[in-house]
């Protein structure tokens, strides 16, 4: 083993962020062999016809076969289910993650399944797009973007060591990562991105519902802000279906405060409470303002994107 | 006069708005002279500053004396009050307009202040950004945007020559136009447009009141889709203050079906459905293609705003 972080990984689902880090895990150079498996028979054809990875296997312990780390990315409630079918295959020594965008339930899993002398360190990168499968990957989906481990009380020897060399994997692929407490991220999580998807799954369904004004309309005029939602709420269904599912707590807890909030917003605009209305909308641009000094967004008016809001 | 639509426009109010049809009305050469009126004295000096409009009024009436065309373009809430004031200026067979979010009651309320032998064609152009101010216009604002105009019942002779006009005005500028009836666009905007931004008003206070997740962490993994929100949440307040108090019966009844269809997905998480909501994700998902096929938004992924959803 040379420079290489790792000599080989493995990906164990291979759509969007999967196949994103068999290409980004390449172009860095983080691993001298990247194995595939995906339990598609099309998707394993489609990774191999593309040439992205070293070995396609037919079989999820074969692929992990002497891999020093394991990634597990398919959709959130498969994570299990892969770890239980790859587990024969592992390795002592080696690293098993995931990329799932809960962390509690998986990491409970995860620790269940993965045979002694196995690292369980939980991850999950906060990038994406609304478009799937192998195809829709490329390699610079990390760049810039957040990675959250979720590191388990451990004493295994070793185990500390085996973080740091995933943090700098991912830091490899041009990400910046934070270690957090598994239930924490939840929380975080189900209010930065979870309730958000599931408010714009929520207005695109009742926009068209409606009767007296037609879906032709609603797509139309989308650009009064509209049409952000449409994006959000394209995003893959299968792993959003499996996010809300793991992690029913935290998204009940935080969508029943986005309730009573709203409540109180509805009740505002039926007695005509001008000034609540302008406090509140005072407020959240001033936020906009933080999210921006973050560097989280450019300052800079994006034109191309900005300008539809009426 | 010769090629132009209109020989003098006055634009009152002269914000995002009004000072990008300054800026677009002369870059088209759609009307000979231009002049502004804006109640601020400091909007009012940089308007001057900037040079932009052939004469800065101190008063609306002398601004709309003689002109063709006058465009209201203040918050919503101030249409009226601005129409009040010019009223004594306006010239017979002058045609008086605004840019409001809200038609159904800035309509009727033109109507009952214009003197006899004026044209009250209410209008709303979809397009905006989340900046303000008379430095954030720019003449390419309304360039593909739809810009819906409202004619009113009306048996005075010329009315229809003066619709047209205006409809020309706004696609001399590079707006596609829509004649609607008043009550329908407000519904249809409740749902495209005042439901989205209350909504991300509401999302973006929610967070910003969390005991445990600090705002530095809400903005920090913003990337995961809360970001879209606190941008459509940093729009003008003052203005959305004034179009959820005019349009409040269309927002409040189409709030009522969103908050509905809320509840049942909450309750759908609760009991784990996950049929139910994979159902509900894949419908939305077809939805968005509706949003590309109608040449709403390109279909090329756009890495440098996409590539952050999780």
């Amino acid at each position: 083993m040379t420079e290489f972080l790792y000599e080989k990984i493995a990906v164990l689902g291979c759509g969007l962020i999967g196949s994103s880090i068999v290409r980004a895990g390449r172009a860095h150079g983080v691993a001298e062999r990247i194995a595939v498996f995906d339990l598609s028979p099309e998707v394993r054809a489609r990774v191999a016809e593309l040439g992205i990875a070293d070995v396609v296997a037919e079989d999820p312990a074969r692929a992990v076969e002497d891999a020093d780390l394991v990634v597990l990315a398919p959709p959130p409630g498969a994570i299990a289910a892969a770890a239980e079918a790859c587990a024969p295959g592992l390795k002592p020594g080696a690293t098993l993650t995931d990329v799932g965008s809960v962390k509690g339930h998986i990491g409970q899993s995860l620790a269940g399944i993965a045979p002694p002398g196995v690292f369980v360190v939980p991850g999950h990168p906060i990038a994406g797009t609304e478009f799937s499968g192998p195809d829709a990957g490329f390699p610079e989906l990390f760049h810039g973007r957040w990675t959250i481990l979720t590191p388990r009380q451990s004493d295994q020897p070793g185990y500390d060591e085996a973080v740091r060399r995933l943090a700098a994997f991912w830091e490899g692929m041009g990400a910046k990562v934070e270690l957090m407490d598994e239930r924490h991220h939840d929380l975080v999580l189900a209010v930065t991105s979870h309730l958000p998807h599931l408010i714009a799954y929520n207005i695109v369904g009742t926009a068209a519902d409606l009767e007296e004004v037609t879906q032709n309309e609603v797509m139309k005029y989308s650009a009064g802000g509209f049409r952000d939602f449409t994006r959000i709420a394209a995003s893959d269904p299968v792993m959003w279906r499996d996010v809300f599912v793991l992690n029913k707590d935290a998204v009940l807890e935080i969508l029943a405060r986005f309730t009573e909030d709203l409540q109180a917003l509805s009740r505002a605009i039926r007695w005509g409470e001008a000034d609540k209305l302008e406090e509140l909308f005072t407020r959240t641009r001033a936020i906009r303002r933080g999210v921006i000094a973050l560097g989280q967004e450019s300052a800079e008016p994006n034109w191309g994107r900005d300008k539809d809001r009426t």
